[in-house]
């Protein structure tokens, strides 16, 4: 089956529909800010409703605020195949990161439905309330409840940095607690997201599609080191205990054996205090975040080892302490295998250029792919720039993620 | 002449003394706030010049609030010895900083006069109005206005950061500005300073004097990188442009080439801001301070060549900009020679132990040594721990400071 770009798409469309997803949260710097259970996020969610249902799905949310548009099929054995991404955003983000999927498995299927009618198999598209834990500290709160790994009891104290308590803000979304009841599905076949790559791998190779293979595991840690506060001028270098100097040291060794040990290990100090942090203080203290990322949990394994042992000696020979607290650990998921065999066929057939690839950032993806088979397909950004106003990717490769998301659910579904 | 320490000194008089001072502005922890112009600084002043009159000095202010207190030599020829150090603190300082200095040249005074009556020579003691420049930016301002270095001109915008201006707390502690008339001195012959080491290298040595022949250079300087800001988790590390990283290696190597050039050099990184500073996102700028200090212009000059021609290849080959902003050139200044070894010789007599040494700190002698004969002698600091509640010296020690500096007053002077 081949649904020509030209034949099907009105002119624009996906991009009229990103634009008109966008206006809800808009900001002064052409950005979206669409936190969790804010005005904008209801009205979006709203909005696509209207949308599921003009098109002819059976549009509904569950009790956190997911929202599914069902197209139920002839031939139903009670499993449905579940494809989308999420609603909301970073604070001042993009127009395209989440948005992207919602609407180009909305388009997929009213495109596929008024070709071809009624699919056999029933479809799914999602619009998945919360992916990225910027409001709350409560990172896939949609995909987590619908895998059934939330409870309430779980999120009674959680606030926002306003003070605004989770359950307050749940209820003033409309979605208030004394309604809910675990989202858990059992029915849910598979999973298939497609999403912009938020990195630049794609347009410096100059390929429409990135089939993911894996999404990494993430390991992230506060390392602290405590030395001694002391005066600049007046302590010979010899003497010193200069947390800064010391964690220089570390940075450069971690960054340079992360590139070392493989290609796809990624490290990254992305965040440093320094107490007391005054010119002509010798810093006592310093507290950096280390970033973590690759797909193979041994490797994860291995770097973390050796860097953690050479750390420590190096601290304790400086005279000072090491303290390293682990506060995320996100183990790597492998995507569904034999499909992406399939997506590389409908690639090949439809003269689609494509890459196979892995994941660096987390997505919803990540997961269902810990319950279901679940496919994740990237698009490229432009100069690979994400979670910001700058997002940005072309209507051809818009209308490319669409096509192949239209052929998939049209081979699995038809 | 040898004063014997049990005679003239009453009973922990330096140490009442040194508390008595240090209750005015005296902080919930144990230490001194006093801040240039504050109620706390001039109730301090008021009481030490009652405490002049009352030993029988000739007290007086300048019109910026130096505060000195005159003894007249008989055979007075114009010229007056000069000795003090200042009164104002850094925020929760301790009570030894500045205020040591002022007490001990009172203390040595008040003893000769007691013993010997007038000297020859006149001597003025001065309790500087300003050095540490922690309210207004306006560090040494008490010193240089004695040596005609300030006008009120370069004052009039200078606010502090409660957006009170200089001029209006100048006035408010009773130094209108429009009584302001240089208070430019001519007729001093020498300063001599007595003040805590500051550092441990006295204490570490079993040494009671520091004679100081040189105060350090000082160069201060802002270091700005700018990479490229990106997604931790996306971005492969040969693709980074990260800011984090590459001054890590630069702060790794500034730290090791200081070690090697030479034993007195002191280089130190003490302030560092990161932008956007999120643990997640790849660093796509850096701000750090750089504080060189040397006794030769000579060494800070090569230091700084060598430095500054190895980061802005570095940073240039990883395709990154770096801005080096210099904010304070502070020459090295050289104390009187022959002075220093009249010094020496008082303390052999007296079996005083003392080393001679290099001031890594600023003094008010760095401004009097550019315009008079001049000598700075430290005593121990207990851990090396300065500009804190838990600066401490011995009783034992302040006793010695205030015993070599009366045999140099009487030496110069009687």
């Amino acid at each position: 089956m081949t649904i020509p770009l030209e034949t099907i798409s009105e002119k624009n469309n996906v991009v009229s529909m990103i634009e008109w997803l966008a206006s809800f949260g808009a900001t002064v710097n052409g950005g979206v800010t669409r936190l969790l259970y804010s005005k904008a996020w209801v009205q979006a969610q709203q909005a696509l409703k209207a949308e599921m249902k003009s098109i002819g799905l059976d549009a509904y949310f569950d009790s956190v605020g997911n929202l599914f548009g069902r197209l139920d099929g002839t031939e139903s054995d009670g499993k449905a195949i579940l494809t989308g991404s999420h609603i909301d955003t970073v604070v001042d983000g993009g127009k395209y990161d989440g948005a992207y999927g919602v609407i180009a498995s909305l388009l997929a299927v009213k495109r596929l439905k008024a070709k071809y009618g009624k699919p056999k198999k029933t479809i799914e598209v999602v619009s998945l309330c919360e992916e990225e834990g910027s409001r709350f500290p409560l990172t896939f709160w949609g995909s987590r409840n619908i895998q059934g790994a939330y409870s309430l009891d779980q999120v009674r104290g959680v606030k926002d940095s306003e003070g605004v308590l989770f359950l307050d803000a749940m209820k003033e979304a409309g979605f208030p607690p004394e309604n809910y009841q675990s989202p858990k599905r059992q029915d849910i076949e598979r999973f298939i997201e497609v999403h912009i790559e938020q990195g630049i791998v794609l347009e410096q190779n100059k390929k429409s599609l990135g089939i993911v293979s894996h999404i990494v595991g993430q390991r992230r840690f506060t390392v602290k080191i405590v030395g001694e506060s002391n005066h600049a001028g007046t302590t010979p270098m010899y003497f010193r205990k200069d947390a800064v100097s010391v964690a220089s040291e570390l940075i450069t060794f971690l960054t340079k054996r992360a590139q070392e040990i493989n290609p796809h290990l990624v490290a990254t100090v992305g965040k440093i205090a320094v107490k007391p942090n005054v010119p002509n203080v010798i810093a006592g203290e310093i507290e950096f975040s280390l970033d973590i990322r690759h797909h193979q949990e041994a490797v994860l394994q291995r770097y973390c080892q050796e860097l953690f042992a050479y750390m420590e000696e190096k601290v304790e020979k400086a005279g000072m302490t090491i303290t390293i607290s682990k506060w995320m650990d996100v183990k790597p998921v492998e995507l569904n295998c034999e499909m992406n065999t399939v997506i590389q066929q409908l690639a090949d057939a439809n003269q689609i250029s494509y890459q196979n690839m892995i994941s660096g950032a987390g997505h919803d993806s990540q997961v269902f792919g810990g319950f279901c088979p679940t496919n994740l397909i990237f698009i490229p950004s432009h100069n690979g720039i994400s979670h910001s106003p700058k997002e940005f990717t072309s209507v051809e490769d818009l209308e490319i993620g669409i096509e192949i998301l239209s052929e998939i659910l049209y081979k699995l579904a038809y």
